[in-house]
């Protein structure tokens, strides 16, 4: 749950993030940026800011902008209608991204997980500017901002949120605006 | 026909574009921009620069660098082996772009066409940074920069350059080099 004041504040953050990186957006996309909190309140912690650029039945292509230390937390994308599920290939485009994903769990992980999340899969990607990692569909992920936050790209095939499995059983992902 | 020493400098100057525009390239994407001269030896008027991303068997994802007026001449994306043909989506990061596409054609079109090219669609849309419009399959386009250059994203499904069907006979997708 989110007041409108502060998914406008969020809003306001992520285009002034945007704009510094020098990435364009038009007004409209600019006021319609998606402030996910995934039904835990706790943005500033467990939250993402969203460009849709395009979502067609083939193709999707997000922004993904990141606060600092802000985390998305741990889903899969199973099949949907016939299709094998979502893929998706993450591109850092400034700041550092903790990439978590099936495999070998790292020992000492770079991320800070929240002490009553719920996260099962610890095989790390450190992800600097211009580096990049496709997650193949079905494949348990999760990911985590740096110190300074970050810009992501997204470039996947459709997206359909409402149909990602979140592991921590507590997570919406349809983010409710209070009021 | 391009020699290795033009190559060299095209890459190098399309790198030092995406840098300045704040588009971080590992080292050795930066080394490995492809420079398309449609076959035609005159790249600096016909041309393109590219970075692929990815390119998957579902998701594509590009960045495209035009150097001033610049065109990428016309061609359309057919079906291949059973997928519907190439579907993209062409976003402007920075620059203008002229692009041209089926539809009613302009009065008074933007783009400088060379003489000697054959150009059949003028439907225009004109693309600043933010802009954005998508091609779908089988559709016939072409597009050229502003007198600034630009930089274009593109996200797609599946590339398969060698299969685009080009309207001017002579051009040939794959660029030969010189010794």
């Amino acid at each position: 749950m989110l007041t409108a004041l502060e998914r406008e504040a969020a809003r306001g953050r992520a285009a002034g993030i945007l704009q510094e990186a020098g990435i364009a957006l038009t007004g409209s996309e600019a006021s319609e940026i998606e402030v996910a909190d995934f039904g835990l309140s706790r943005l500033e912690e467990t939250g993402l800011e969203v460009v849709t650029y395009i979502n067609t039945d083939r193709v999707c292509a997000k922004e993904l902008v990141m606060f600092p230390r802000q985390l998305c937390p741990e889903h899969r994308h199973p099949p949907v209608d016939g299709s094998p599920g979502k893929e998706e290939t993450f591109r850092c485009r400034s700041g550092i991204v903790y990439l978590y994903t099936e495999g070998e769990p790292a020992a000492q992980p770079a991320a800070k997980a929240p002490a009553d999340g719920v996260f099962t899969v610890w095989h790390e990607i450190v992800l600097h500017p211009g580096d990049q990692h496709t997650i193949m569909p079905d494949t348990l992920h999760w990911f985590q901002a740096g110190d300074e936050g970050a810009i992501v790209s997204e470039f996947s095939t459709r997206s359909t949120d409402e149909r990602d499995i979140f592991t921590d059983p507590r997570i919406q992902r349809e983010t409710q605006i209070e009021g």
